[in-house]
């Protein structure tokens, strides 16, 4: 019978083999005292296993709150792996959540549990449909080819009216951007309604569209309730629209997989919040693990911050993110890396050195928007920077070679 | 304008007004530079605003991972206050999520943030419904007055056939329970289809009911796809049960506010993976501010741990979190608090001691299913073990006065 394997980095004050043990036992029988009907049978069917036990180094002080060590003793790390049978619930990613990331976390034998990856078996990537359109999909419909899809963000990220948005997007459009998104903040707004946002900005889309053939994608917001994001997805698809953002931790996995299944919109998937659940190095889920629950649910693109950030998370870790959608799972189609976060052109050359891959969704806020020669401008130098780099220039050579980068790098490149 | 408030503690090495201050610009404008359109008007209308900065101490060293202070410098903490409009976001919980714990997590001048309280405007009064049982529809559901619910979980957590399930039930019904739930680990397993299980145990509830006129409230866990919960919703409504369980954070907000307003069933909110969200004391969230996020979404009864639980949650935290539950939000229904993990009844007379309440949903796994008197007795002794509580006895009286509970004491409490 199939098995699903969760692997977690793990910190605690007890022997490795007992804290691990006591993690299978609460994720499968889950409570202090034998207890009638509980057989061997039973348990070899259902109990979850521990694979595989790998001691790491250990420390003097605990990594969060839990059991204490004995004094002078010290709190081990080790990367376990555990083990549950399909048959234990089936394709229900929710009860699969709750699985691997439910009450373990509660455990006081640990003083650290990281969720750092996931095994599929074989029989998922049957029931699972995944990302309808993932990288050939994105790119296909935004006709981009042999380079990253160049986006940007609204900004400000809240208060412009549908209006104000859509001279915006004719003027990015017009610029050459492939694609363009709501912020996060921003569904439906008091001066800014969500259908009136949908007319206004798919008017300037479709229009240039028909002169041009090139049809730029817009993430619309759709995060809200079910039955909202259902009635706004239809809206959405009459209107013309080609993909539609959901905030997946905020929506959740239920509803953010109602809204894939539709299956005629590319879903952006943004993971504000991610911090809370990944910032601390002891705790939580690393994306490896996240990225494949949001495949599964059929998301199509997802953030993975970016080079040389505004935020917290470091470089490697954000190239590892990016090898992680890049990996295949099982045959489908691949959700496509969303770069962001501080970015204007000047990362495109360690991007790339890093990741050698075209195949990502290349966002830009004020490195756009705020380029001495407007939107148009940097548009073009995001262009430029990406052709540059893997072309194998410097940043200093393609500074010479473009003159609108050149003048994001005067710009931007002292920050 | 009505307002919401988020009221965060922080860690910042930067002065505690400069940190507050990139906050609320990432929340509202959320770019490195200023980018046309953004007027006086429209940040007055929609910027987030910092209402308060209340600093607290400093330490040496960061709580997570972040920007790093000067030689010599330290970690600033604080508890600050944030509000946006409504006008923001108007009444869509996932967006409220992402402007209340969004990209904020992410944010590097941060070595600690975490989300304490919401205020929410009085409008959200009458738009949202929250709980529609609560307290009062749980108890008048499942027939209990003056004491709390007694409930128990359906332990091995998965592996039991439907059969076997529901001969349990039936013991535990005859011993007098008030209510049961399946493990969250448990929905619809290779030897128990979710459908099977309804069936089996509730023809063992309703025959119960015939008899006695007491029903016995069931949590079957209805957690998984949108689709197939409102189909197994439906199944339920129609085989006469009575609740539902979701794990709330595995299903996200959306998919459970759709289940809640179905508004038929009792919907049992299951928090795990909660550790995740809240284990570490200067990031994530704390229940004050979390259970006000489920009860808009309209869950009626929510967990909280348990005094001496077998997690590591302190029993502060436990008594802070059953406050908050019992705390009118509005005027609607209060969530009913769900006291678990480890209980075997001894644990009712600090419970009562530190919360003078019996609106709970009292829960013990193996402290009735393993009772030396077998379930029957467990049940009978944790109502002797509430009413001793309630009565002001001591745990010592109260093993003198019921040979049930005595029997718990000497089987479980010297754990």
């Amino acid at each position: 019978m199939e098995r699903i394997i969760g692997k977690y980095y793990i910190e605690t004050p007890y022997p490795l083999e007992k804290a691990a043990a006591v993690l299978a036992g609460e994720q499968s029988s889950g409570t202090f005292v034998a207890v009638p009907g509980e057989t061997e049978e039973l348990k070899e069917r259902f109990a979850a296993r521990v694979e595989k036990i790998t001691p790491l180094d250990s420390v003097d002080t605990p990594a969060i709150p839990g059991a204490s060590a004995k004094p002078g003793a010290k709190y081990h790390r080790a990367n376990i792996e555990v083990s549950w049978s399909i048959e234990n619930f089936g394709y229900n990613l929710p009860v699969l959540v709750s699985t691997l990331q439910g009450n373990l976390y509660e455990i006081t034998q640990f003083t650290g549990l990281k969720l750092m990856d996931i095994e599929l078996p074989a029989s998922y990537g049957e029931h699972f449909i995944g990302p309808r359109f993932g990288i050939t999909g994105s790119k296909k419909s935004a006709g981009v080819t042999g380079r990253p899809m160049i986006g940007t963000i609204i900004k400000p990220s809240i208060g412009l009216t549908p209006q104000v948005t859509a001279a915006l997007v004719k003027t990015l459009a017009e610029a050459g951007i492939d694609f363009v998104k709501d912020d996060e903040l921003q569904s439906s707004a008091a001066n800014s309604k969500f259908e009136d946002r949908v007319d206004a900005i798919m008017r300037v889309i479709n229009t240039h569209a028909d002169k041009t053939g090139k049809k730029v994608m817009y993430a619309f917001n759709l995060s809200g309730e079910v039955d909202d994001m259902l009635r706004r997805y239809e809206y959405l698809v009459k209107a013309g629209a080609t993909c539609a953002m959901v905030s997946i931790n905020s929506v959740g996995l239920s509803g953010t997989k109602k809204v894939c299944d539709q299956g005629q919109l590319v879903i952006h998937g943004h993971r504000n919040g991610w911090g809370m659940l990944n910032r601390h190095p002891l705790l939580g889920i690393e994306f490896p693990a996240y990225q494949k629950l949001w495949r599964l649910a059929g998301v199509d693109q997802l953030h993975v911050n970016g080079i040389q950030n505004k935020f917290w998370e470091s470089d490697d870790s954000v190239v590892r993110s990016i090898e992680a959608c890049l990996k295949p799972l099982f045959t489908g189609e691949t959700p496509l890396p969303v770069v962001s976060s501080g970015q204007w052109g000047g990362q495109a050359f360690e991007t790339w050195q890093r990741t050698h891959t075209t195949d990502l969704l290349y966002m830009a806020g004020g490195g756009i928007m705020a380029h001495p020669d407007g939107p148009t401008g940097g548009v073009v130098a995001l262009q430029q920077a990406w052709e540059g780099a893997v072309k194998g220039l410097t940043l200093a050579q393609a500074t010479q070679q473009y003159p609108e980068f050149a003048k994001s790098v005067e710009k931007f490149g002292g920050r």
